[in-house]
């Protein structure tokens, strides 16, 4: 049969990065393109145990069709992580749980954007952002961005001369790809600008707790003052990603848009998921989860930056995180990163290529690398690969 | 903040069933409003002696993130289980897992649907899939439906004369609201007029599993012979609801834009939700656990009737579903069904009215009665009340 799709199918891809990963997990290739966290620290143990007193305590009722804005314990102890952690004044009614954090990106399109509305958003940027995004046929502009994050005098340029710009979407905290983490007064200065226009911002924040040196900053949800931004959080990094359970922090004027957004897509996610992890959370320490977490990939982003200092002697340069899960290489000038990546792939190691994560510009100068889900010793050999492929491209080989 | 939504939002409405239901929630109140299974009948040890089961053998995998398709082995469960009970020719390349069958409303209106697009559906038909198909800005027709299902020849005239029509939608097996089933010549007919045309028939089947008697149909999914039909199926009815988990069964020619979709919706839905159903497939007869479900709702629906022949002596009339959970009242001419609802409210008893069922037709004749959800003894004093009701309506007090 001949098919007839919908205009917002043209734009939409298959995440292309999805691709990638299919040649990457070939067994040898050592892969640093994956986003997946260390699956050694999830705690699976306690899950069996708490998944069990889920259905003893709590079985028929917890099986049953649910409220579309999630169990209320668990969104008033998000609530109260959140202001906790990010300073931000947030009750239940604040919180909706979606099915993954991705969910609040399909939502908040659903939500604001009409075919031709402008996004703006950081670039490089998630991936999978600016394909949820498209498709609702909307146009993208990049805000010009440093390594504290967006420019807010360029925003600021931007905001008053683009007319239809419907959504601002950031990664303030170990942003995917880069790794960078907006600083504090970069934030408030932020806010400054966005005051001035009735643009929703949103701020998406799954790495935030994944800080292994420095201190957190507050976030901008808790800097806003009008319900102007909405954010995103996740227990995929912190807990595990296959419970597929995140949620939206917003105002409560605009929490009715999403609670019907949400009640049309999927009704409501899975309740079973949403009691594990409160119970969890009442009777084991997230805090102390997270911080073997943190010490985990401390050790490994410390060793990947160490093998880079000593592999990559061609001019290339990277990020230093202070959390997260992603660092992001720029090679020398005249290196191309598609040649990078082919050479890397002959030799069985692999990162993304860094032109997938930007909204319009292109790019071939950079690639991002994930060091949270691999050993020591892969590490070490993959980055030595790494460095050969470099030194070869260098060399014209 | 001012928000400014996109036009889409015009159209989307909070669920009215819902509002509804948060009156008839109340404790003195005997609803048969909502749409619940039995919870009396979830297999809740067994779920957590699966849940445990799956923590020990595949813990660290299980709660990792998974690929959209969904997982493979239930994958093929299903579509071995689909060919045997609606004769379907599926492999599990032709299933993928969706959080709830509510998520392939959401999905083939974003692939299927621009604004203004027309969708034919029976009229009444399912709340929700109007909702969600409500967000692509489509239009919708009525196609005129008897007691058997939708009427081949008017089905042709339609599709013959109007432009633009991108989707038919239809629940062929103990329909919700009325709880009729298509007879297997009225899919055959059905069948052969659609397939002059190239518009694609979305079958939901949420009940199909849940006869209590009588033979079942083979599906419209397995008479199509060229890639026009995808089904929808879930756990939800014949396992429980809370693990939020459905899938579609469709052309491995469409299948590739539906995974698209839902990688940007939810990357996937919850791995753990669904090695626990895999699992429990394996080690427990589904077979048996509904066939226990089906005697109970024959027997409720058995009572239900019993109780209406003796209190409803108005003339009302009602249909005799041979499974599901619903059947569907018709007044006699002149009685308005909003008076009895509120006649009912007074009396502390509920249905859902039936006027929010139909996409376009202004009714007020009709009600839903839910009858998987109650006790013996509240069925029959809900119809008791909800015959005075009826006597004092007719009565004019």
């Amino acid at each position: 049969m001949k098919y007839t799709l919908a205009n917002r199918m043209n734009g939409m891809q298959a995440s292309a990065v999805r691709e990638i990963l299919k040649v990457t997990q070939r067994p040898e290739v050592i892969s640093f393109a994956g986003g997946l966290p260390a699956p050694e620290l999830f705690p699976v143990n306690e899950i069996a145990q708490v998944a069990q007193e889920v259905c003893a305590a709590e079985g028929r009722k917890v099986l049953q069709y649910a409220t579309t804005e999630g169990r209320p314990t668990l969104r008033q102890k998000i609530a109260d992580r959140m202001n906790r952690i990010y300073k931000s004044h947030l009750t239940k009614d604040n919180i909706l749980i979606t099915t993954g954090s991705q969910q609040n990106l399909d939502m908040a399109g659903k939500i604001f954007l009409n075919p031709g509305d402008v996004v703006l958003m950081e670039a490089p940027t998630y991936l999978a952002a600016i394909n949820a995004f498209k498709a609702y046929e909307c146009t993208f502009m990049e805000v010009p961005t440093d390594n504290k994050g967006m420019i807010p005098e360029e925003l600021d340029k931007i905001l008053a001369s683009t007319p239809n710009v419907k959504l601002i979407y950031v990664i303030t905290d170990f942003q995917n790809p880069t790794g960078i983490c907006w600083p504090v007064e970069r934030r408030e200065a932020f806010m400054k600008v966005v005051e001035k226009y009735d643009v929703p911002v949103l701020e998406d924040n799954p790495y935030g707790e994944l800080r292994y040196e420095g201190k957190t900053n507050p976030s901008l949800l808790s800097m806003d003052k009008r319900g102007q931004v909405m954010g995103m959080g996740t227990f995929s990094k912190t807990f595990c990603p296959g419970l597929r359970i995140g949620w939206l922090a917003a105002s409560t004027d605009i929490m009715p848009q999403f609670i019907k957004v949400k009640q049309s897509a999927d009704l409501h996610s899975s309740a079973f998921d949403q009691a594990i992890i409160d119970r969890y959370m009442e009777e084991f320490s997230l805090d102390e989860h997270v911080k073997e977490i943190n010490d985990l990939y401390r050790h490994r982003r410390n060793l990947i930056i160490e093998c880079m200092e000593k592999e990559f002697t061609d001019g290339t340069t990277w990020t230093h995180p202070e959390g997260g899960l992603f660092l992001w290489l720029t090679f020398p000038e005249g290196v191309s990163a598609r040649k990078v990546f082919d050479k890397c792939i002959e030799k069985n190691v692999a990162g993304v290529l860094g032109e997938f994560f930007y909204p319009t510009t292109k790019s071939d100068r950079h690639m991002r690398i994930n060091y949270s889900n691999m050993p020591d010793e892969r590490i070490r050999e993959g980055i030595r690969r790494m460095g050969e492929a470099l030194k070869e491209v260098k060399e014209g080989k």
